[in-house]
């Protein structure tokens, strides 16, 4: 089962759904992690699921914390032209059908919320460290390209890669059949070693900010950059030491186990 | 899902279950396919899931066969006292959770027809080929022991084996959380090379027959043992290609390829 | 979940249900595909699930694709003597429950629709190149050969392979269960190097106008053959990556991490 | 499914729930253990899961044995402050999903018994051996510290390790969820070899007792962790080789099995 609980029911006028979770490079997490933090965006509601991996995780606050996704918005002010509603979190789903199932539960909660439009960000990892990192950007209509004409944005990346995997993609795609409508930023990333690449969160939260009309201080992306980075490096570490762990108990240990089989 | 379809609901007088599914050596399958063609017992319903293998078979008749599991009834003549119902079948399930599943879904039909007793049959490996083959036997409670002392069984398996996988101990097992007994009666074989073996089967016969104070030729047995084996044999080698064919799909093919990481 | 969206509900006389879906050698998927375009049928509902690979395809056009199967129908015209519906698409199932449960879903939505009859598509990969390939075909039922005694077809397939994976087989089979008959035409192909093979297309497409009754031209199919050839490598080689990614994710990366159990 | 089935549904006065499962080191599984037969506890609900592996275990007693977890409850005497839940069992979940749903419904119906408390019990493997085993802590939530801070307890844990797999750390997670508080004990132990080690379990029980007021003698705690020893290493055993036998049964046997690919 995926489990929403919300706090609050916020009131809404027309908000955009901005999704950052973990993913190659981290530049989704670690974007909107840092405009949540920058907006001072409230926390609502958080997700978890069965789709997770099974475990928590020990906070140097002694608390056990349970994997999640959360829900934050943030009421326009100033230039901005819409409210917003942010998805962040510890992690995506390890299993195929898990990955559309917490990306369906999100869209049908983004719904009731009335979003209509969606931004999702990843990392395109190109195997070679960049100084001026691109953005390349992919739609869910092909007629919303105009509406970007004057962002620097890449648009030609279905020549160049193929597919998004996971959430960045599938909110896009799923998030179509409920007649919601985006965009997927995907920041370039050298992808090794992998790490948080502040130059590319940089580099996309350009864009986003002119897009939503925004405005924050880049000021402190570094040093938050790598405040996140070791949340995100210890829970990637994590999992992986998790996955082996699993797989170490399923295997036999010693060779010379009797063995006797039955049916 | 699992589906269970009955062309008709026989009124059964106090019925036995009797069930042999493929395993280690097939006696199972084997034992009891044998003895509803000896029994002439009639097919009233049949079971498939979405946890077999997701192919179909395709027999010398020119049609597709969809993997199933079978229900035949036979109602009581002669000497012997109870009417039976026998599950027999192409398959068990391809995870876990499908064995579960499956073997729930035939207890709570088993159950609708009245039936309050359960004989699962299964091989036991020994990696050794016997002459006189030896039947083992587990029970679902220790108290229906005195109820098979004369019969030739040798009950300490516990000690020499520890676990029966799939039907033939979990329907033991989730029979007794519905009130029904049973016994698991484990032909003795080699394991290897994985041939159905007639004597282990005619060995779990001789009991089964006592037990259930029926009569039956062995003469056939030999015959339609190697007739079984044939088609047994196939369905094993295409869930063993089918397998090697999913893993295939699912693997990169050239090393070359180039890779890029999004998310 | 497995979703189908209509956007039409088609009122159909006896409608004849056409599957070709991606697989070994794509057969299916081309030929079936051909036909759709050269009878310009009129998409009328598209299904995606859970069950798909987690993944969107960046089109050309700028725009993310969710991974789709999709239905199509025509309306019986000059010698043709039934309405068609026809099933295509971008990929079949991840995982063995999801290939049941999205036959089940396209095999319950067909009902609704008045389909009794099924012909799906597959290739049989024999390992060698033949320049004048053989159409195999195996049916729902037996009884129906005598309907197909016409053409040129090798029904003798039960002997020389054993089973068909995924929907082409399942199709029939779990139709069978809905009271639909029908019939599964395999065109023989080398299977290596895995391209899409146009006179094997081509030979189980002169079956199906047989069948069929309709018309068309052949003159496209080449042309057509390249063309799709070209998206479904796209999407095949793609599966390929995402699997390795998810692989490479799953799996510990440095040899050297510290590795405490905790449990 | 999972399903609990209860023979009784006890009044309780506030109770706290003490959680002890197999994991590394089988700590808690011990610990627990121990505890319900000191203070006769009483068994009053089980239950099974189609997330546990599909087997039996063969007991001495010639019965089979479903895997399952167990419910005891005891009544607070003496210097005893809280009734008390126990939950201890045969295993924990084969699958990432499993761990989630057996946890939630363990909670769920804990919660029902007015459980607001919980205890769980695990191991933590330094790999070193310890003649003093420390007994490391984790909450639920950070404020519950000061409660036991007379207690010999480290819980700087989150320093040291990053998580905790499974129903010890999920639990809480869940727990907080269902507003339900809760400290995690892990005992340390060198986790090779894999036996249960009597000093880290008494470290751990040392720590318990204190918590919950509660007295028993340590007397019979070597041997009582002997006797459970043999049969939580048989169940370990048994999956072991139960998962080997899987693999091995949907790997091709033969490498010169001639292949054809059909779809």
């Amino acid at each position: 089962m995926t489990t929403i609980k919300a706090t609050e029911t916020p009131k809404l006028t027309n908000p955009v759904l901005v999704v950052g979770l973990p993913g190659i490079g981290n530049i989704g997490r670690v974007a909107v992690g840092y405009l949540v933090n920058e907006l001072k965006a409230k926390k609502f509601a958080e997700l978890y699921s069965e789709h997770f991996f099974p475990f928590v995780i020990l906070e140097e606050s002694y608390e056990v914390k349970l994997l999640k996704n959360y829900f934050h918005y943030w009421k326009a002010k100033g230039a901005a032209k819409r409210d917003l509603v942010f998805v962040t979190g510890d992690c995506q789903s390890q299993s195929p059908e898990g990955h559309y199932q917490v990306a369906e539960a999100i869209l049908d909660f983004a719904k009731k919320l009335g979003v209509k439009d969606i931004i999702t960000v990843g990392g395109l990892a190109t195997g070679e460290v960049e100084s001026n990192p691109v953005v390349y950007a992919t739609l869910s209509d092909a007629k919303l390209k105009e509406k970007y004409a004057k962002m620097k944005l890449d648009f030609d990346v279905g020549k160049k890669v193929g597919y998004i995997v996971g959430a960045a993609g599938l909110m896009l795609g799923l998030g179509k059949e409920r007649n919601m409508q985006g965009i997927c930023l995907l920041g370039e990333t050298s992808g090794f070693p992998i790490v948080t690449d502040p130059k590319a969160a940089e580099a996309v939260l350009n864009i986003i900010v002119k897009v939503l009309g925004i405005k924050i201080s880049m000021a402190e992306l570094e040093n938050r950059v790598k405040e996140m980075e070791s949340f995100i490096k210890r829970i990637e570490s994590l999992q992986k030491k998790a996955v082996m762990e699993i797989v170490k108990e399923s295997k036999p240990q010693s060779k010379g186990d009797e063995l006797r089989y039955i049916g």
